[in-house]
């Protein structure tokens, strides 16, 4: 899309006329739909939307389309977000010493699959240096050990502030965020290496092995308090048999932990992704 | 979903103001939108759209709703079509010799998968008339010949008629309806046992273990006038091998039909098919 | 396959000649090799093999294979089993009110998918007996409570004697057979309606539902002393969305949970299925 | 596997014995079987092979097992090949603008997953140049008109032999090789971006769009005379909806070709592909 588009998120409580005023709001500020979509979870008696307009023809200009907005989200108790297609988002990718996720991210975004730069990588281990060198991003190297987690995680968020970060990608980090962390910076999403909640934890293809599963997965999710608990964006499988090794495992899983932090991260910068309690609505 | 609801599906010449003009003329009769979702392509400059609301509190009488609408609709250039959840369609199935998709079918119907009747089979021979008994289904034999066709297709219609069916669902009826049939019912469905437009045409598994794919698939499709050319309403697929004989992939091909039509009816009978040209969006 | 086939499974310590002492046996005896397939684990130092030769034109009456091969057999330390193809298994289904796996086994069954007879199903509610009846297959009702399982349990041991059964499938059985049972009818196979081991134990589809998930699955497995613990078989998968509430799970679990059954009851009819620890091979 | 190991691919009319045979000449030398897998094409006649054993402690030294084997092989009319999986097969990448196919496979044999060299790439266009010396690749542009194109593809087979290539790889070459060219060098796999037999041929992204099918696919096979019809290795597939753009169904299928020739590349090399009229076994 050349032209650019605003996007506005939307969860409020579940109520007649929702879509009424919110297509209303654009209609009568002359803005032309090109995408909604829109879910109501009855249990949750929440109503949650994705309205996406162009902005040419648009009476508002930009920076007062939030303002006037706020009038009419605010009787609604809604909680909402608006973004522009044209804001490119910056990425922090954080790895530890596997390379496969960070290199196809790379390339994703090169390749333009991605509206995103990224400036940042961030890694516990030296390994990975020559890869950020080689395509000219900025690598740093911030050893993590127990007794010096908090002062290495206030140096890391110096440096997303520093960047103007928007989201980290844990792309295979292997290391657990304190909660102190996400409280200050929540915008974390983090591939795992299996199906969840089956095999959470340590090292999930080798005791995928030892349970004979015919089918291993993996799982992008954002990263909250509780390890391998937080809300899945995205999943996918791929079947194994007893001809698979443990390493074989891990090679298939290497696709997969590719395409599915890969789509994650797409809906997510596409501003598709809402989250509410522990689950995700994903407007693909 | 115990209280009934309306469903409108509409398309129409893109243009700003669609999605307000169709969720005030709910909103503005005290109506609550439980589902709604759109579709603009913009090659076709064509806007697609389903929306469903419930009845209960909505303020006009569902007799008068198309004629309200109606007056909105027409300055749109829309085509549309309303139904009424509690309506229930009746569905006549068409079979050859083959079992597997009827009794799936009857199945999902008696285990409430299906609001519908299915109260009319036809086939063209006498193998599955005893099951069409077991369930009490009036099973009418009528056999094709090339000479008696047309003779034989005007009694096919005049069943229909008399049986009010809505939906006519080729459940391997394995023979070619005329132009002119399709002229009068347009509104059927078929298996076809290939991913298509693979293998279109007869013999499809003894024709994809002879190219060798290592992939087989199923496709359900409005039949029009082109034999397996109509438009495609949903497709899955199984994986293959080397150790499967054309007996293997007509087994596993059978899980697949099954499965396939079955989704495709199910998304028909919920409104969910939108056809435009050759092809379908199903909003499901 | 019209002629029949002997299929011997074998499973010994690993070591040199194994592939040749087997294929002697039965190449020495003039027998045609129509399918052998095998697996070493390196890690338990595991031999396991599946051969399989027709018995047109083998030297060797039926009934004295089995001893001439124990005398190759015994020096390997082998376990085997033999088994012919015109043999015939006797399968009872147990269930409890759902009867989509039930009608579905004895569907592929009467189509010729199971080279076996249905000659009882027992069930602890009275819900399916109309469907015995219409298959005119027996039927017995079993109610279980905490008091009445060791008494039920005989019985049920009772009538799988009487019907000389081979193997027992939990077509949706949901309860829990106790560990003297396991003990003396090992050969029990269950449908769990999970991606195990995601969602053991109760109301998984309602747990998948809670946890978010994007795919839910389904796993066949042979029935242990251990709740959900017993070596797999097959598992399959299928994509859900936020649009998917409980009863959507459900049913397209529900397709899931007859495909994976059917597929595990048909690898261990024919031989293909072999269990070292808490593992299979299925030699497919 | 870090000990050697020898395979050998058979393939003859089926006859008794032959297991046994090809198993004792392994065993008569003191060879431990680590792999073996074969089929039977009861229709062709054919029977096929892969065994794969342990040279440490073989009797044989491995320039006389050929020989040996010959011996063997001859009375059965069988046609075999030999190979040992410390030998390094070297690659020719042939690309022409789209670099996806190009990084991964580069990617992976960097990272272990093909026991590979890649020392050579050609392309009929300069774009991907960088990417050669960023991994210190030789590049060769190769450019071709339909007048050039005799004595281009004599420049080709000259760079083939100077590298002493085992094998190419078309990574979206998207040029047709000629008879002649394939005759002279006859290991080349292909890429197809579609669910081949569906969409053979040019732009099936955009064709597989205009029919509105459900599902893409991709395909990758050896490549023969006649264009897109050659044995087929490894083929899968990726769902799509009306929501998908052609730009998507690029996107979304570049994925899959990535996967699937990464696949089917890695079973070539080793050794796992058996061809034989126009299908392939491949003992995975």
């Amino acid at each position: 899309m050349t032209n650019p588009t605003a996007i506005l998120l939307v969860s409020c409580p579940d109520q007649p006329g929702l879509v009424a005023k919110v297509a209303n709001f654009i209609y009568a500020n002359g803005g032309n739909i090109i995408h909604a979509d829109q879910h109501t979870d009855a249990s949750a008696g929440l109503f949650l939307m994705r309205i996406e307009w162009q902005l040419d023809g648009f009476n508002l200009p930009r920076e007062v389309i939030g303002v006037a907005w706020k009038a009419i989200a605010q009787p609604l108790n809604a909680q909402w977000e608006l973004h522009f297609s044209d804001e490119t988002p910056r990425i922090a990718i954080w790895v530890s010493k596997q390379d496969h996720c960070l290199f196809d991210l790379i390339w994703r975004q090169r390749a333009g699959e991605f509206a995103a730069e990224i400036p940042l990588i961030i890694s516990n281990h030296p390994n990975l240096g020559a890869i950020a060198q080689q395509f000219g991003i900025d690598y740093h190297l911030i050893p993590i050990t127990p007794d010096t987690k908090p002062q290495q995680e206030a140096k890391q968020l110096e440096l997303l502030r520093h960047h103007r970060i928007d989201l980290v990608v844990l792309a295979k980090y292997m290391q657990v965020l304190s909660a102190d962390f996400i409280a200050q910076f929540p915008r974390v999403i983090n591939i795992h290496h299996s199906f969840l909640p089956a095999f959470a934890g340590a090292n999930p293809y080798q005791r995928a092995y030892e349970r004979g599963v015919k089918i291993i997965g993996a799982t992008a999710h954002y990263v909250t308090q509780d390890l391998d608990e937080g809300p899945i964006i995205e999943q996918d499988v791929v079947r194994v048999s007893h001809r698979d090794q443990v390493t074989d495992l891990i090679r298939k899983g290497k696709d997969l932990e590719r395409i599915v932090l890969a789509r994650a991260v797409r809906y997510h910068l596409q501003n598709r992704v809402l989250v509410y309690g522990n689950r995700t609505v994903v407007f693909a």
